[in-house]
């Protein structure tokens, strides 16, 4: 590629030299200044790309700093009467109205062209490379206007149906998850014959496994399950939006209401499930948030589909725009530069997945589980039945999953016991691969393969066994190499697992039950959102709490901060008041 | 300064010159590669600084990779017994052990070193200067071993004491509290005399305003409140820690809690103020955390003896080490680098602080208002009384405070009424100072100065009036340019102002009361940790549930997730209990 960077650091005057009669079919461009030059030099030698620096971020609707400016990532020759230019620009000549000028100059020679800021210290020096490289810097221009709304204006009309979807009844919100339940059996040829064509283009690629195609596809059985899932999700969101949590009488006639509000604007990313959408979706209209949703490439077909049905629910109350699709070929990192209009971010996928957007979202919350290295920890006094059930269902019961066992802690004492060679023959009838921890391989005169790290989530059938002395060693290894996802205790010693349940600060703590309990659904917490490893919001299993916030409304009449100063009339009561509605997490079970 | 910067990217075999005789008093070198070139080359050449790059971050105590091993920041010539190497190095000469060795010989030649990571595509051609502007990058060789601990062995250890504070039984954490309230009153002169000595180098600085003095500055009086302060939180923690939320019979014998824990490590930076040591030493007290504290360089002794007092305080039961004060040298930027250390980040001071914490923390939550931009609506059918009363107050109560009111919006009927020449009238008799909005200027014959941006927040007896038509109008305007901190609306109409009340999407939404209500205390949560505008976690006043998280206790009896599969023999109950404490937020008045 022919690249010509220009750094506009002190624009110059340079006189007009005369008119090239080689460049044919393109308008005369009089050179007077760096911006000109540069565009004519790039078309003169047939670059594919002008990259211009400038000292502001790139090309605003309106002039940078106003209220209303927002950076335009692409501009289109079109969209020249929608720009209003300041009175002035920083430096004489070569001014943002120059800089678009020679771009549009360009851009008719057959050159595209980027304006972006070459100034920033943080990015100075790979500015260029990450331009090169197609990430979103700064303003591209392009001949080629797309059919679609961009990704910024896909966020402004979610959030704005959004607003409208939190205010309608819990009745309306109800209606619009069950009409696209109904329309997932109802257009259930549309859905399978999409999904076909997804996994056609799949299997042909040849890339994907079995485990892969099967995640993919979708079946009669799916959609029906999809459906029914739908509805028990839709009478969870009678009772989500508005409920208050918390009434105080402040004074007299100035009362105060906590209640629960949706988040906003949610972004989910999901890999190649198609059936997450529908879920995601449901989970999103009965919270009234809006929802941003990127899909893996390899269901490209299904996704839309799905997505046009959830939209025409939707429209069943006006609010087709709260849930937007956004293109496969938007960068997670080019959506977490949407720092100020999305609040939070749901990777649903690998442990990598959610790794890589924690990393990638500058600001955003991250709602997800980066890693599950989850211990069963065996107590001197455990008994022999309770750990072969719960190590191997821990372990066995479906070992991808993040709530599986990586790591059996063993009493010291336990060794010596026929409990442990029997725990060994389980592991082995199950055809669990073991990896001895250091200390378990010193006691052995042949020992497995030492593990490389106690911090290991093999997310198979694998496991770490180590030896520790103490129920304190037990906690301290635990808080040292787990990830406070989900540790167990077995033991017959109420007091020993009273102590490790208090003591143990992971967001789930068993005793004498499998770490597969940590989930959503097992928790009869009702349609679950995820499992959260972050210290704050909501931790561990969230069900649709983990989508809502709050807001403090009050009701006076007249009153004032002063009216309870020293010098004040009044006085404050802070009196509890009942709540109406049942409370935080208090459903009833009917 | 004399830098010499080596890019180590091939190491090659450097044959060895004659020892240099000038070299006296420094050990002999043999030239093998290219760091004791450099060495050689940074002494001879008597540079301050040799920088040298490698592809790992620095020096670490084991080999990079392995469970344990931790980066160090600074070394110190006598450390290097405590120092593991890997056995290979991934290119043959020039690993870490010919660095190290490198490095003190330059160290003992004069020449300061640092060993850092050239390799990141997102620093290089930055790391050099970072390094020369002294941030924390890589590995620092010093001669010089301070005397205390370095801010990660802080934060270790005060994690580790922590988790004992929030497994102490709630009288003891209360006692604690109480404890350091009665140290508050009895160390008096010590703490009066160390708050002089700051107040008489702040006043020979002479940069500082007479309200920054008067913010320093501490006297008896301020010492006895902040005394009943501290009781009143001793008396809200006894129901903080260990509180149950939510009980659910998942199946018999099988039953799971959501009980409050405390979040972790806190660091919370305050400005000037001292007084802001002892209320957030007993916030976390209270609330079983750790505390790491950053406060203002102005009140250095007199945080120094606060923070001995809390920790004379903590040692009653043995957790002398949860709080732990920072010192001021350490940058916010460096702090915010502990980032699996720390969990949240409470900045106390100016909306400036916010922002720069905000921006600095890297994936760390943030608990605090970046802004404060607060609007009252005057509807056409509110009460005369009540916009003047409100108005006044939310504007003139405390106007540098971030529930102040910064816009007045106004009805169009209301212009014409007479009620808006009494609003005038009342803000000028208060001295505040009127800009128009774009709008409202356009109505006028002469109007005031135009806003620059309806996003200012004054922060002082300014305001800006802006006109609109429609309750509607209002509505955007606010989530057009408002921060969803706290919006007021006077109004008569029940009607309008519950719509108002459910469509405005702010932490604080009011009818007929004063912006100022906006405020921990008011609202009577008890101790008021801050005020949020994030939309997760706590938002609005936050009192001590803030500083909470949840976690999971599952009781069972060798139950396993197989045992509830279709072919298993158990059924999900998912059965309400009811929980014995208070529950979340529904203190009694007592």
């Amino acid at each position: 590629m022919n690249i010509v960077p220009i750094i506009n650091t002190n624009d110059a005057v340079v006189p007009p030299p005369e008119p090239n009669s080689d460049l044919q079919g393109v308008n005369v461009i009089s050179i007077k200044d760096n911006d000109s030059l540069a565009a004519r030099l790039a078309v003169e030698m047939k670059a594919d790309l002008l990259i211009a620096l400038s000292d502001v971020e790139g090309l605003y609707d309106s002039p940078p700093g106003t209220d209303d400016a927002k950076l335009l990532d692409t501009f289109y020759p079109g969209d020249q009467q929608s720009i209003t230019y300041g009175n002035k620009s920083r430096v004489g000549i070569g001014g943002m109205e120059a800089k678009v000028k020679a771009a549009l100059w360009a851009l008719q020679g057959g050159t595209s062209v980027v304006i972006a800021n070459g100034t920033n210290p943080k990015v100075t020096g790979h500015v260029i490379t990450d331009i090169v490289e197609g990430k979103k810097v700064g303003t591209f221009f392009s001949e080629v206007k797309p059919a679609g709304p961009t990704v910024e204006q896909q966020t402004e009309m979610a959030r704005t149906a959004g607003r409208t979807l939190a205010s309608l009844h819990p009745d309306q919100r109800s209606e619009i998850i069950c009409g696209f339940a109904d329309l997932l059996t109802e257009k259930r040829e549309e859905i399978l014959s999409a999904n076909k064509k997804d996994m056609e283009l799949a299997g042909n690629g040849g890339r994907m496994t079995p485990a892969m195609m099967n995640r993919l596809s979708l079946s009669s059985s799916k959609l029906n399950s999809l459906a029914i899932g739908l509805r028990q999700i839709a009478v969870s969101s009678q009772d989500s939006v508005g409920r208050v949590l918390r009434r105080t009488r402040v004074a007299n006639n100035l009362e105060l209401e906590q209640i629960t509000v949706p988040i906003g604007v949610l972004l989910v990313i999901f890999e190649s499930r198609p059936d997450c959408l529908p879920q995601v979706s449901a989970l999103a209209i009965a919270s009234g948030n809006a929802l941003l949703l990127k899909g893996g490439k390899e269901a490209t077909h299904t996704n839309r589909i799905l997505h046009e049905l959830a939209q025409e629910a939707l429209a069943l109350h006006g609010v087709r725009d709260a849930i937007q699709l956004v293109s496969t070929r938007e960068d997670v990192e080019d959506l977490c530069r949407l720092e100020k209009m999305i609040d939070l971010i749901i990777p649903r996928g690998s442990s990598q997945l959610v790794r890589d957007i924690q990393r990638a979202a500058k600001g955003i919350p991250v709602l997800g589980h980066s890693e599950g290295i989850c211990h069963v920890y065996i107590d001197a006094e455990a008994s022999i039945d309770k750990v072969i059930k719960i190590v191997r269902d821990s372990k066995c019961d479906y070992p991808a999953a993040c709530n599986a066992m990586e790591t059996l802690l063993v009493h010291r004492d336990v060794l010596r016991a026929p409990l442990f060679d029997q725990i060994i023959d389980m592991l082995r009838t199950e055809r669990v691969k073991i990896h001895a921890g250091p200390r378990f391989a010193s006691y052995l005169t042949f020992s497995p393969s030492e593990v490389k790290s106690l911090r290991t989530e093999y997310g198979d059938l694998e496991c770490c066994i180590e030896v520790v002395d103490s129920l304190q060693e037990a906690i301290d290894h635990i808080h040292k190499y787990g990830s406070s996802h989900t540790d167990v205790i077995v033991t017959e010693n109420e007091e020993t697992a009273e102590q490790f349940l208090q003591q143990l600060d992971s967001a789930c703590v068993f005793w004498n039950a499998s770490s597969r309990f940590a989930d959503g659904y097992r928790f009869g917490l009702g349609a679950e959102v995820g499992i959260s490893t972050a210290r704050i919001h909501a931790r561990g299993p969230v069900g649709l709490e983990g989508l809502l916030t709050t807001k403090w409304v009050l009701r006076g009449d007249g009153h004032t901060a002063a009216d309870f100063s020293e010098q004040g009339s009044m006085k404050f009561l802070h009196e509890n008041l009942p709540v109406a509605h049942p409370l935080h997490g208090q459903r009833t079970s009917n």
